[in-house]
């Protein structure tokens, strides 16, 4: 079996193993406060292209989401996102165990929009309702989209307007800023966000993420709030190390790339032979429409997920390419849809 | 420098870093579903000398005391605890953040007794106060005590008899079962505890803890409980071949007895010098008394943390080894004591 | 000005005031542990001709259903609530605050059927999700229907064959029972459902709510969740006596019909007059479309509140009746609509 | 049986009744925003001689805590207070389930004092621990005693110079300010603290408390908090219309005095035939030793509570005073102690 199933399948990049291994012995301070997380920071601030920012490497993804929208809200807040996000649907209520609401619109393609957040604020009208006080969104977003500068600029001057905190989920931000639809760098989300993430689980790392708080008043007392949620490991230095390896040259960028490629090419195959999507191929997560006597052929060899129900003879599947998936595996599935 | 601050300042021992190369490029099922994670349960369900528990491999200490409680309670219950207790004072209230009061008892040595949990029960006379359900108890404790299988057993008796849960919190439990001072297996504090869990962060392994759910009516949905807490690794086959590593043979108990040997060389001379112990010298963690000024004088060449003050002239510090500590490391330790 | 805002907006019925009155200076037991309480207690086990029930006088609707849910639940379970729920539109978060995520269906005129709650189970795969645990309804809804006792039947079987604790809101309980609609006794209602209450607030009491648990694994330590959540009131008593007052004899079901009576005739005539409503009139609740002018005119004399916008031209209203609105109050507003 | 068991066995006082009736068929705005529940406000505000002010009526104590204490706090700050204290005591864990820790100081006969809050923030060292950020005190206190003005001078000068918010706990504030030991003002209260609550429930009133937020910081979106935590009643003016009558004249005082006046003629009475107390004599509760065979005697007439064992032979009970205390019942109580 051949698994497209996700992005987490396997170890971490060798680069990543390597700089693990060499600093094996070395003695570190505790808890996220040792000098490879020092520099993993600064390799990152030089990407956003700014110093003010606070850097924290959280275990995973959930517990990012979770830890960032109890921090930053009050008990009465609520964060507003797309129904389709990873918050709403796959955290098994995290965000809710907090105390907060997830408010959901329906989105578009996965994303929001300045028009879905106003109306989200002109529903709640006073203080028998949730006060909507964040929005999250995620790029690329679960339905492998990825936002435009312009798209996130409108968001950012909609959430400047209304006093709301924007924050971009980054689990797969590698293979959103490495998209042939993506006019984004890292430090226009530095600028335009008031806090996000840079997945490393699904980019290349054995697990770790890189919180990014933009926002002065966001950064306040933040560690005490990392410890309390369990997400402060006490080796933090192991995910500072991996950090450093990721961004120490361009092996973020190289590996999400490649993801992406490899995603293209499945894409334009099941293109070229009339297939549609369920979402544009945008980055390393295909959404692809297939008639369901083919996918069970298909599943004989391969795994993949199936997302939604399209009609009585037809599904929508996700086929998931990662850093470590082989040209070699692409073409053996590409030829066995090409043979279904 | 020379560390003597904690036993998580190394990255990972070289068997644990060779079984995660190794698996490197294999593609896993995520989330803790893989065939190393069940290969590690199988081992250490070997060392329980039973099958019926289930074992889940979470990323930190804290995660685990946090989750478990949280789990395991209803909202009124609350857990009753030494006052040294990990979970009263160093998780920044990450229990009352989950709704759960930590009753504390002053305790012996950093342990609980069979007469401090009645005196606690007592104490809760009716619903206007919590009701005591829980018993955290760590071994070795947080002052480097271990528990003896009488004690345990003792304890075990008193948790039956009022209807408590007994949870170990094993973070150092590799120290306490190597402990010259020890008569329990793994197998007995499976049999003698609801759930316990094996440390491996401070056992060499770049993270990772195994909690155990020794009783039945303890199991359920708890995979629900893990996600929601943010605790399901993506990768979760990270720890599960960590502990691997650690269990295939018997690398747990040999890398917890040489730092259990590194702070017996340690503890004998400083006996053998005169100094006096803020709790018995039983296993890695060491609580010496010594005089402020000498204190100052060692800071220049070692790390290590201050305690208690004892008097205006005299304070507890506190050395810690571990599967790292060199030979090398220990005499020169030695050496500057004497030479104080 | 005269207002249909609410039935919340009188003090409490003089059949209330007196007995209260006469038992001001007994001396009682506390925390609703009192002899009133108790008699309260028995006079609505006779409603319910049953004895095996738990109930508990609690201040308020919001507070009571936060003090079941978070009681009933374990911190991964969700309640699955029609989208108008009150528990998800108008309680600030309440639930979610508890850590519970409210799980929303469409709704059928505001109720939940049984393929609306089989959907919402199917949605849910695994424990990457919530788990739906319970059901909530209210009678009658927030939208002044109310369930048949077919259609409670209905939604009792799915819960029982699929787990699912089923508990009703019954903040307008008195309104829902002496509907015409309605052919539901209370006995019926703590038949087929394993908890609900028995509003007090909104029909002629100062405050307070019986909340009814009639399954027995629910009932344990309610107490100390009812403490816990500040929800026992020292005088418990006083929301006993109200209870007591409104149970006596028949007071309970003559205020509900006192409101729906008046509720009738305004329907009628608004019916007479070709004006459609957003929701069958059924209770003390009317939602009545008007054209926006006339809305402006009827609003000069007259206090109600604005539902929904139809079109640009119209929009739902809300007009509340209650035990306190007289006749007199009824004549004017249909006179005042006739000669819009 | 005449009890001394509390202060909140009786009904309300008949002006309290009296001012509720004289107001019945009024419709009023709900949920607290009605012209009685502003007049009350007024009157308040007069008492403590400043407008900028938010008062908001609460159904109960235990209520108005954990509201005040998870509204005023961060997810990682706790709140110092005396052991003791209701908080920590006898609210069944109601501040950790709202997430914060309860951080406890022995406490000097129930009250806290500067050095106390002062060691208890030298203790709390880093983000491994909690953060103290609020000082929780009650006046009267639990057992019974009274801040000076200079105390609470002190107190106050401590937490602003430590940026720690000083909140009020007076469920037995009129007690307290009527007590012959009291040079306190409401105005002075409202000067020193930053936020405290006003009893009524046990002061006269069928139930309510009024807090009073004093500094502008902690007043935002608090009617929201209240909503979520169930703590606003539809009927709000029912709270508001009590405090209208305990303040419109000087009822509030008078009925604490009342109570004061009857529990010092007690405590002399104990005095004079040599009894000790466990805490001195101040206010409507009164803490005196005796024999245990004496008190078995005395149980047979009168209702007290049993607050601790002193030796084999002795305890303290607890005799409560309150407005509705008669002089005749004092009598009969002082009577039956001498001839004991």
């Amino acid at each position: 079996m051949i698994s497209f199933m996700n992005d987490y399948s396997e170890g971490a990049h060798p680069r990543v193993y390597a700089m693990l291994m060499k600093t094996a012995l070395e003695q570190n301070t505790g808890y996220g406060l040792d000098l490879h997380s020092d520099t993993a920071r600064e390799y990152i601030k030089k990407q956003l292209k700014r110093d003010d920012v606070d850097i924290h490497f959280i275990p995973g993804g959930t517990q990012t989401n979770l830890l960032v929208i109890s921090s930053f809200l009050r008990p009465h807040q609520c964060v507003i996102a797309a129904k389709t996000a990873h918050v709403n649907v796959h955290e098994t209520g995290a965000i809710e165990a907090t105390g907060h609401k997830v408010f959901v619109m329906e989105g578009v393609d996965g994303k929001l929009t300045a028009d879905l957040i106003t109306e989200a604020l002109d529903y709640h009208t006073d203080e028998h309702m949730v006060m909507p006080k964040m929005v999250y969104i995620s790029d690329s977003t679960e339905l492998g989209t990825v936002y435009t500068k312009a798209e996130l600029k409108t968001l950012h001057e909609v959430c400047r307007q209304k006093g709301l905190i924007l924050y971009m989920d980054g689990a797969r931000l590698g293979s959103a800023l490495t998209s042939k639809f993506n006019d984004l760098t890292m430090a226009d989300i530095a600028e335009l966000t008031d806090a996000f993430y840079i997945g490393g689980t699904k980019n290349g790392a054995l697990l770790g993420e890189a919180l990014v708080i933009c926002k002065d008043e966001l950064k306040e007392d933040f560690r005490y709030l990392i410890k309390q949620r369990g997400a402060m490991l006490a080796k933090g230095f192991v995910t500072g190390i991996q950090f450093e390896a990721l961004f120490k040259d361009k092996l973020f960028y190289e590996l999400a790339s490649h993801a992406n490629t490899m995603a293209e090419k499945i894409a334009d195959a099941l293109i070229g032979l009339g297939y549609k999507f369920y979402a544009m191929p945008c980055s390393n997560q295909l959404f692809p429409i297939l008639p369901n006597d083919k996918l069970d052929k298909l599943a004989k060899d391969f795994l993949f997920s199936y997302q939604a129900k399209i009609d009585n003879d037809h599904s929508v599947i996700r086929l998931v390419t990662s850093w470590a998936t082989t040209k070699e595996h692409v073409d053996r599935l590409i030829k066995a849809i090409e043979s279904l």
